[in-house]
């Protein structure tokens, strides 16, 4: 802000809270505002649940997951099938595959997908990892869940052509058409593969 | 959420911030995963700000301007014109006349703007400090810089009306055509105004 109006305490907070993904500089100031109404509700307890995650929360070594111990509850959950590795290029999509209850197996976390343009190599990938973990007897699957992006869909391709040698089948998410999508709406990539992968009724 | 996928402690975290307005449950977990990998950089800090701002942050005894003194620095600085009071439902609005340099006068907070339909009744607002504030010979004029919507007209004809008797004169920010507004894109109402309360070129 060009003027702080509000002492430089509240500047900072507001500050800080602007670089939060989906807030700008003019939400941020409505967050702070609103979390200084709510004092007691709310600032006090984000600032504490702020220092219990600091002190808490860990990468798993095994699977990149984050959580509140290492391996994850993921990689120790006895009910998991140890034969299937998902592979997500985030944490974010760990949660989202998690919340749609889509798989029994375990993570992999790349922790970005490979894109040239930007300057994201192979090296900034957990892939060495992966391919190491691939080559476990017991695993026999590696589902690549992907974005179906060019920079997704490049990743899948490098990553599999690294998978030839270990003795796991590669399969990737079907595309097709979203629950509750409208055909009208959607690109022509996405209807002729829906319509290729059509299945029974 | 439904499914704990992340820990309770990452589970809480998001819970607060999705609270806060303009994050909704989607843009709470993507903000609290990029606090999780920006610990040093941006969750430490901001636990820090909030956790000065629990301690530091006061409203303001005379106007209800929030800072980390009191009363406000507004209030308490020499070159404001003590002679006239903006009055603004929230500290949100002051904070946006503060930036746009629109006022050499102090302020006056009244919490909210009445709103008979929420429950919103004057007792509710700080509109007794404010009468009496008005009685205080230094004051000249009180400028009613309330929202142009039904409850915000409503609070400043019942405001009007409680001036009568003090000595002041009562005014309130006209109406017009935003700045790079397109005339096309107005409602006819704020044109007529414009029209009306049009000044010399
Ligand atoms: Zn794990
Ligand atoms: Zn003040």
């Amino acid at each position: 802000m060009a003027t702080a109006v509000a002492g430089p305490e509240i500047e900072r907070l507001i500050q800080l809270l602007s670089r939060l993904p989906g807030l700008g500089p003019r939400s941020a100031r409505r967050a702070a505002l609103h979390l200084i109404k709510k004092r007691e509700a709310l600032m006090a307890p984000l600032a504490s649940a702020l220092q219990v995650a600091i002190e808490r929360i860990q990468v798993c070594k095994t699977c990149g997951n984050i959580d509140t111990q290492n391996p994850c509850t993921v990689c120790t959950d006895p009910r998991r099938d140890p034969a299937i590795i998902v592979v997500v290029a985030d944490v974010a999509d760990l949660w989202a595959l998690e919340r749609a209850h889509a798989s029994n197996g375990r993570y992999h976390v790349l922790g970005a997908t490979l894109s040239p343009l930007d300057g994201v190599g192979p090296q900034d990938l957990t892939i060495d990892a992966l391919v190491a973990r691939a080559h476990d007897p017991q695993v026999s699957e590696i589902v690549l869940a992907l974005n179906a992006t060019v920079d997704g869909q490049t990743t899948a391709h490098y990553i599999t052509d690294l998978l030839m040698e270990a003795n796991v089948k590669v399969t990737r998410l079907a595309h097709g058409v979203p629950v509750g999508g409208e055909l009208d709406y959607l690109d022509e990539g996405t209807l002729s593969a829906a319509m290729r992968q059509r299945t029974l009724f």
